[in-house]
């Protein structure tokens, strides 16, 4: 027979998969001796038992929460149900993961018109003793039952303005008496049937209602947005009541044993004399800083500090605690791991391990590395925020703050750039690789459409530039140059508009940057941090200015340089429009014969910043027909330039056009194709390696050939490479490391790996096309994984973390054959994933050398290393 | 130290693998002391040798080629350049499998201007020593040098202008004595050097110009079409020459020791009196039939007779031959396995078991699986097809051969066929979903553009319609409503042209079909083949038409029935575009309930021509938008009959479009987000088998869910299925049998098999999405890989034949893992490879149960299955 059911008094804080992370630390703070009051813990598993017969809860189940119950009684010598000397519940949720809010509670259980009367008796307090019961009436119907708040709200209005009263204190005991009888006549309405006087029902009602809140939509959203495995399921609590609200030495707070926001050790909380925690909440009356406690209830106060400091021993790290004060009486209702801001959370893990408290291993772990995000971008000032009109709220694409006037255009961004305007967000309906140069010198980007892979996504995390994507509350009209919001407010070009990347919201007007602020204690942090990680951590970086991004936030090479970012820009797009568009390998050798002095330049340009460190250059990727022009005047004018018929230049781009370009002619398939174009390419790597070498700087420049499914694929383009590079560094009589490798992104290389290996010096994986020919998913087309989460069929974007077990199982296949022909062979992963923590704590175990991933993201790529290893050598 | 080079006493016709087909027969011969032209044969390895050595001969294999030479000459008693009595070589490819007239053949090697003199004096002939000298030089430049034949070629016409001659043979010995003379100096000037007089040298560039040849276009395009593979080389047969042109007792010829065309047990063939095999070939004078051989050389015909019957004995087959008679004395020159049509296949093999020389496992791999197709189809008559005139080729997509009056468009080719119009081709650009009542129709189907595995071929191999696609030197206008070739000849709609789908030709007018004639040998061999065979052959048939169809050749069961193509039909089209347009839940499942009668009745349909046979019906899987019209006239008028705005309908549809439709919203994923689709398409699959079960018939229908990716993904859609069926039946109050499986056609699902057995009852693999995101290809973006194929980097269109090795490894992975959770699970294929017969091999040895194919290519399937299950038993 399993247990499922457990008093507080037989639980420990190890215990969170089974009790919950409340139920948990009620039982150890039980155990540790402090005033909770007591309770027991309906565990996890009898959630999940709960789901498996059918939403109902098993007799055994059943059995074993009346049994607590009964010890319950005896504990505090009260009785469920009886008018003499009532016991009263609290039922809360409690998951392993907090999940603040999400699901559902009930409280001041076992209430009827006996026991009412018991308490007020008991109590001597009527007015308390009914406000309790219809407060129980009311969140029963609604958390329970989940009739509408509504039809039991407006009564209660309805008497205070008969009345003539403001606040809800106002009311009588006899006001609250009248309204707990209307209540009971809504319920009988609504329900069709009485509201349930038995404590037993309600109690196993009330168990079941939490039960289902862990399947409410708020709790699937955020499980997934925080990374909560579904199956979890959620404990729940059952708790004597106590009363903040039971006169002038009764009160209720919140306190942190360290300031959460900068990590100053100091007790930091507030709280709220005669009150109950939803009335802190509600934010009616203004709570008192803890410090003032001191003063009012000196010898609470004493007891909640020396409380506090055994806590954070006993838990080795900053807590959250919430307390009630019944006639004086203290008692601790939850203790958890506070919440802190990045600044906070690395300063504690300093202070801790300089008081001895934890070891730099559990310092490391004790930040969470997607935190740092917000230690590395401009964020709004407090003072500007609170000013803030939110406009509307998009996808948090990109993270940090921006504030500047808007243009819709990319080429009206840069115009404007250029007449010496330097405070620019880019708006527009989505972007494509035509318009980087204005995404670049933009503050900000706003698109209407597109989520959070799509190009504008993708491009602005690797810029490191504040980006709201897929805001379809807001409609552009790109002729007429105007942005207007859903109640129709208009916004012209030159109008300033704020944007925050980090919650998706845009605001009106203008509001105050501040730049990211590095502390010290941020640089002893990483350092340890460095110390500790054995896995490389590389940038994706497409020029000089991305590349010195990279190393300043600690890049140790360059894993990702996309080569056709470069051929959008003003100055060369139109001779790659020439090479496409060659009727002859001639012509098209001509034109890649002008293209290869910028491609160099561009090149000895990242190898000046990046020397000594590698860098690794990817070939030509994306299909052709995605630098030629898509509007006709574009087009028009393309084919002028070009002195060719404007309908040959259509058939050209119809002839171009693919149904799946995605799987289409692309990656090493153009090599194929045009031979000519990886030969102008390894021209001008190696040219570039000679020309830097030249300068006294060395390089180690890595070819890397995209979109490889065969052996046979791969030799043909390694051929042409290593021709071309040998005879150029022959010529020069120069000497010259280089590698040629591939990467791994199509399933079929990964099962080939062994034999890819028989060329490839190097493999790189690119998960993200990899997750596409996995999943056969579209990364465009997407918008039905929204009916997955929706129905919990996925619980996470595999685009976001790496799917361990698919995709993951590809990728660790193709590692294993790889070195079996090439045991010492250097591998990594340079997509998105590598910025990541939990896709690079993957990687780290399936033997990766290292990750690359966008600048911005590299402090947190170290830390989520760091933390993998520490995890292995643990276990 | 390897043998590179073998003399002819040194083989056997076991040693094809490294001597080649040609050597390893003509080492048989002269075993069997047969007469045979002494010669020796330089190896297939050393043709890898001299690819692997930069295209040379190797110091060893030079040395052991001029050892055999050395050798030869003792064999023969002549000397090789020797004036006074010359042995002269012919030089001949010669690989593993027959690739007639791929490769290079150089004849009269060993001439030169002393040694010509020697064969004047020899054969007291000078007209035919300068004949034979005259030919080797034109040879050699043409063949060994690539010298354009053209340049020879004009002085020998001009001769015979000059002399007002008209047959070669009028030419005399000074004649040819003086085309000699000019033949020599415009070597000179074209090579810019002598014509080589050493015959050691003549030796060697000829036998690197046989290897060179097996890289040229026209052989690499064989072998892709034949499967045979790029890396076995071919091996070079270097012989003693012997002359058919020595006088009226000399000649050469070809025969078969059966009749190739029907089978009949009779010597069949043809020889020219005084001339060489090239005159043959030329075809200027009409050759003899081989019976008249006997009236004029009886000793030499019945030694031929007594040689074929030897052969045919040792051979165990029927034999094609290549003979010569050298002043009165045979030589035969060639002997092989003879090429015959499907009905001599079939005849010959019964034939050869029922006298006793092949059991029946051995005739059923005798015949060629691939050529039971010509017995299926309808052919022209002999008579029609001599005066057909070709006026354009495209791709043999779809066997058989169709006459009819050209119309343009689906629509018109199904008003003319409503009109009464019984012979119809469907001529247009390309076929999509919605022309397929159109298609149907037809007698056959012709498209300008698409491949092999374009929508028009694929849907005509399943309808057995004949097919030409991908038709490009033809243009139509669809509006003028004319088809011109590229001499500018036009049709009309309502003109006549043929099209024969085996050899992709299309011709003028009108020519008689005849159609398939299944003899009773062909009944017998596939009682047999059905005998031996332990593979079920299913059929991919979405009619009770086609049902009928796959019946009659033997299916057992349904392996797909796609739902989709029944949407498309006049009646039903407009209710699933509403369903499609549907605002809400409720309008959708509106639409659905009209569509349900029609679905239901057409499953009635299918599981009447079934009984008792499973069908195994998929469930929807095109994305939706492929369900709209795409032409502005056809969304007016559809939004005119939905009653709703034009705008509100192009909103939609550019809602609904993708950018990778292949890995977008489709298949399961449209399950999801519509459950009301699969409820609905469940309830016509239940209640069809429930009505069905009432006209006293048994149905097990098999449900089919395509595109899974995950466990979760198919219980989503698994639940709905059940629940709805388990209601139907639970209200019918009869007993059904049913099953719920799911297509494997995504990487993933092969890797998470195991869990989807979970649910699943049968898998089914769909090779042909399978194959696409295996390699990450686009099928309808293919165009590239015919630079894969150009550079031998492909050697298949992994669409035609599976690719065992990554496509392949997947499969077995997934059959392994489904079976650990379900070991008596019923596993088969119903892509395109389900019915090619390298794939079927590979699916029998995988372990499935069964294929499905079109049904014109079951008796493919069940002789493929035959001789798989026989190769395995051998091993």
């Amino acid at each position: 027979m399993s247990k499922y059911v457990y008093l507080f008094s037989e639980g420990t804080k190890d215990m969170k998969n089974l009790l919950g992370g409340k139920g948990a630390n009620l039982a150890e703070m039980t155990n540790l001796g402090l005033p909770v009051p007591q309770g027991f813990i309906v565990t996890t598993e009898s959630c999940a038992s709960y789901y498996e017969n059918n939403m109902s809860v098993t007799d055994e189940i059943k059995n074993q929460i009346f049994d607590s119950l009964a010890k319950l009684e005896e504990l505090t010598g009260k009785k469920f149900g009886d008018a003499n000397n009532p016991l009263l519940l609290g039922i809360r949720s409690g998951s392993r993961a907090s999940m603040p809010g999400m699901m559902d509670t009930v409280l001041n259980l076992g209430l009827n018109d006996e026991v009412v009367e018991g308490l007020v008796k008991l109590t001597n307090n009527p007015r308390f003793a009914y406000d309790s019961y219809r407060r129980f009436i009311q969140m029963f119907a609604d958390v329970v039952k989940g009739y509408s708040k509504h039809s039991f709200e407006k009564y209660f209005d309805q008497v205070k303005v008969d009345k003539g009263i403001e606040n809800d204190t106002d009311l009588t005991a006899e006001d609250l008496k009248g309204i707990v009888d209307k209540y009971k006549e809504t319920y009988l309405e609504v329900a069709g049937e009485a509201f349930p006087s038995d404590p037993r029902e309600q109690l196993m009602d009330s168990i079941q209602a939490v039960f289902r809140s862990w399947n409410n939509e708020r709790a699937n959203v955020y499980r997934r947005l925080n990374n909560i495995p579904h199956d979890w399921g959620t404990a729940v609590n059952v708790q004597e009541m106590v009363y903040g609200n039971m006169g002038d030495t009764s009160g209720t707070g919140v306190a942190f044993s360290r300031n959460p926001s900068n990590g100053e050790k100091e007790l930091y909380g507030e709280y709220l004399i005669n009150s109950q925690g939803e009335d802190v909440v509600a934010g009616l009356r203004t709570p008192e800083p803890i410090s003032k406690l001191k003063e009012q209830m000196p010898e609470v106060y004493e007891e909640f500090v020396r409380i506090t400091q055994k806590l954070e021993k006993e838990y080795r790290d900053m807590q959250d605690m919430e307390f009630t004060i019944e006639n004086g009486k203290l008692f601790m209702l939850q203790t958890r791991n506070g919440k802190r801001t990045a600044e906070a959370a690395i300063k504690i893990a300093v202070d801790l391990v300089n008081e001895g408290v934890l070891t730099k291993e559990e310092a490391i772990l004790s930040v969470n590395p997607n935190q740092l995000d917000a230690l590395l971008h401009p964020t709004f000032s407090k003072e500007g925020l609170a000013k803030g009109e939110v406009i509307a709220t998009g996808l948090a694409a990109s993270p940090g703050a921006a504030t500047g006037k808007i243009y819709f255009t990319a080429t009206d961004a840069v115009e404007a750039h250029e007449k010496g305007e330097s405070l620019i967000i880019l708006a527009t309906l989505e972007t494509s690789p035509e318009d980087i140069e204005g995404m670049n010198i933009a503050q900000g980007i706003l698109t209407i459409r597109g989520g959070m892979t799509s190009h504008a996504a993708v491009v602005a995390r690797g810029m490191g530039t504040c980006a709201v994507c897929g805001c379809g509350e807001l409609k552009i009209d790109i002729d007429a140059k105007t942005l207007t919001t859903k109640t129709g407010q208009i916004f012209k070009e030159g109008d300033f508009i704020s944007l925050d990347g980090t919650t998706g919201n845009v605001y009106e007007g203008k509001i105050e940057t501040q730049e990211a602020t590095i502390s010290g204690n941020f640089e002893s942090f990483m350092a340890w941090v460095d110390d500790i990680r054995d896995m490389k951590i590389k940038a994706n970086a497409d020029s000089p200015k991305d590349a010195m991004t990279a190393l300043e936030f600690g890049a140790e090479g360059i894993g990702l340089c996309r080569t056709e970012h470069m051929f959008f820009e003003a100055d060369r797009i139109f001779a790659f429009r020439k090479m496409i568009l060659a009727d002859t390998v001639e012509e098209r050798e001509a034109a890649l014969e002008s293209i290869l002095p910028f491609q160099r330049e561009d090149f000895e340009g990242i190898y000046r910043v990046m020397s000594p460190h590698a860098v690794i250059i990817r070939y030509l990727d994306p299909p052709l027909h995605e630098f030629l022009p898509k509007e006709e005047k574009e087009i028009m004018e393309l084919a002028q330039s070009l002195n060719i018929p404007v309908e040959k230049l259509h058939a050209r781009i119809a002839e171009l056009h693919e149904f799946n370009p995605m799987m289409g002619h692309r990656g090493c398939r153009l090599a194929v194709t045009y031979p000519e174009i990886a030969a102008m390419q390894t021209r001008a790597v190696i040219e570039a390696a000679i020309n830097i070498g030249k300068e006294g700087k060395k390089i180690i420049p890595e070819i890397m050939i995209p979109l490889i499914t065969d052996k046979k694929e791969l030799k043909y383009v390694y051929d042409i490479v290593k021709t071309t590079a040998e005879k150029l560094i022959q010529t020069s009589g120069q000497t010259l490391e280089y590698k040629i490798g591939t990467m791994i992104e199509i399933p079929r290389a990964c099962l080939k790996a062994n034999e890819l290996a028989e060329y490839a010096e190097f493999f790189s994986f690119g998960t993200n096309d990899l997750t596409q020919m996995t999943y056969g998913f579209s990364r465009d087309d997407g918008k039905f994984l929204n009916d997955y989460y929706k129905k919990n069929i996925f619980e996470q974007d595999p685009f976001v973390r790496i799917d361990q077990e698919g995709v993951g199982e590809l990728v660790k296949i193709a590692i294993e054959r790889g070195r079996q022909t090439r045991p010492d062979m250097e591998i990594g992963i340079c997509g998105e994933h590598g910025g990541e923590a939990s896709s690079i704590e993957f990687c780290y175990n399936a033997g990766m050398n290292y990750v690359s991933c966008s600048p911005f993201r590299v402090p947190i790529a170290r830390l989520a290393a760091a933390q993998a290893k520490i995890k292995r050598d643990v276990n």
